[in-house]
């Protein structure tokens, strides 16, 4: 017992090969060895669900070539032992079935079971053993053969057995956004709430728990009117308006005339540049959440500042206890959540 | 009136030149024509505050090569019209005195009146024309003759008469550390604060602030004996232990010992790799504050979601209303934090 505590760590960094002493998720290269550590778990892979922003920055890479897209993905994963995009650093999740427990293991997972990893694939030792074949290089959806491994702490979750697990990935990948929309929702009084990339997975599911949360006001920005008529349909904002985010006049101004400024801005667009915009979209101790990976630090704070902003910014934290089921119940109980995810899927 | 309105904006758009539509924080090129609109105002240059990123990031650049990191300071302010570092995205601040005040103006200032610019270098332009000759390279510190401009929705404070203006900037350019920290440690019952690179200037500022606003036990991290002299002869915190912040489990564990985790972990450290160590040596429910612009925003959030990490994380805003006095009180009443500043000019 003394013995396997010395040589594993809960959070992984018996499996960090460079460099030394880091965390799986910031080390360049994971042990992928297929022997569990008594505290872990090994998962055999079903289907990776790759990150919005690395998914869209491979397609932009390779101008859309999937069989690119597929190669660099099998190198940075053969390379790395984990599927971490090195430009966006952003991984994704996966589904699988359990494989092994290791005996000292507290997540509570059994042989055979169906589950969804909720730590990222950016810290996740991985193993692909069909060179994704069954893959076109063109979603974010990828069927996969091979093994992942599981830390002692860490987080999976079963998934639902009355949902396609496609559409039980996509909702999982996504559900720290509601949940912290909702903590955050939950410290004002009756709120305006601007969800910008409002008909999106993570964007729908925000608008519907800041609705649920007490929000006085909900108001979607999308990005063009396709997907205006999209979220009008889903009826999960008070106000549906179209501005490029990346426009931050344009932003302030289109939150400003649907009933803003918000006093919270949930920003779910995975595009660069939407720090300065949802700045100045909120009001004076008003709160941004960033969730997307696209999102700048420097261009957070120094924008802040820089228009003497008194807003707090808050890092989307992906994990938030009770994340999955919560999400899952708006999906379940929320026809227009439903029906955005599966035009989605 | 109508027609001043129409060409500038009080965020400083209309100083743009590319990309268009951008904010002056984000562009690549301002406008910077000695000329004011109507609600600018000019300030005549007397010294730059590097940001410390920043300085480092040259200084490591061009090996300790003073006269190399003076020609790089030069050329990115003659071709971007501010001093913004295009690898850490930082800048910095200066103080000068007001030489003309736009009769639009709202800021308050009168010519004359020596100030401290509170909006970053990053947004501000600037024209330099004295090519730094009174300035060695060698420290963040930098003697300057030349102008910039301050926009409508700016920042600006007076420069307290009773310091020195070197203490003064000083203070200034880390203010928003020690406002934001108040604020957050109010939020907790007597939490455990600690503070990674305690014994810095934004570091010594929130352990002050921290011990003011009601925290139980202050830890201060160092990285290593000699700064770990500094703040314990200063007495800003409760406990004082070395550690190498970049080292995840190392930070844990020292602020654990030291009556960790912490409720409220503030970062203020200008190297990168600290966001994993912070989010574990932080305790359930408690916050993260990075005010390091080395902060990587996918680190942090995936950190936090790797290790299951129910934490809250700020973006380090550096403008809270009231922070250049509060910070200049403390300087005032609290004798180590004095201390410590004069041992850094």
């Amino acid at each position: 017992m003394t013995a396997s505590l010395a040589v594993s760590d809960p959070v992984g960094t018996h499996r960090v090969l460079e460099p030394v002493g880091a965390l799986p998720q910031t080390a360049r290269r994971l042990d992928t060895r297929r022997d569990l550590w008594p505290d872990e778990v090994r998962v055999r892979v079903e289907r990776l669900n790759l990150d919005a922003a690395s998914f869209r920055q491979l397609h932009d890479k390779h101008g859309g070539d999937g069989d690119a897209v597929r190669a660099e993905v099998l190198a940075i994963v053969a390379e790395r032992g984990k599927m971490q995009n090195p430009v966006t650093g952003s991984g994704g999740m996966l589904i699988g079935t359990v494989e092994e427990v290791g005996p000292e293991s507290t997540l509570g997972l059994v042989a055979g079971q169906r589950v969804a990893t909720l730590v990222s694939l950016t810290l996740t030792p991985l193993v692909i053993e069909d060179g994704l074949s069954g893959w076109d290089g063109r979603s974010e959806q990828v069927p996969a053969a091979g093994y992942a491994i599981l830390f002692g702490r860490s987080i999976a979750a079963a998934l639902p057995e009355d949902l396609p697990s496609g559409l039980g990935l996509a909702v999982m990948d996504v559900c720290g956004a509601p949940a912290l929309t909702r903590r955050v929702v939950d410290g004002y009084a009756q709120p305006v709430v601007a969800v910008v990339g409002g008909a999106g997975k993570s964007g729908s599911l925000s608008l519907a728990a800041a609705r649920r949360a007490g929000a006085s006001r909900t108001i979607g920005v999308v990005p063009h009117e396709g997907e205006a008529a999209l979220l009008r349909a889903a009826g999960l904002a008070d106000d549906v308006v179209v501005a490029d985010a990346r426009d931050p006049l344009a932003l302030r101004d289109a939150v400003e005339a649907a009933g803003g400024p918000a006093d919270v801005t949930v920003v779910c667009v995975d595009v660069p540049g939407c720090e300065p915009g949802a700045i100045l979209a909120t009001a004076p101790r008003g709160t941004v959440i960033f969730f997307s990976m696209a999102t700048s630090f420097s261009a957070a704070a120094l924008g802040a500042e820089g228009v003497a902003a008194d807003v707090q910014m808050l890092i989307g934290n992906g994990y938030v206890p009770g994340h999955a089921d919560y999400a899952l119940d708006l999906v379940r109980s929320v026809a227009g959540v439903r029906r955005i995810f599966e035009d989605r899927l």
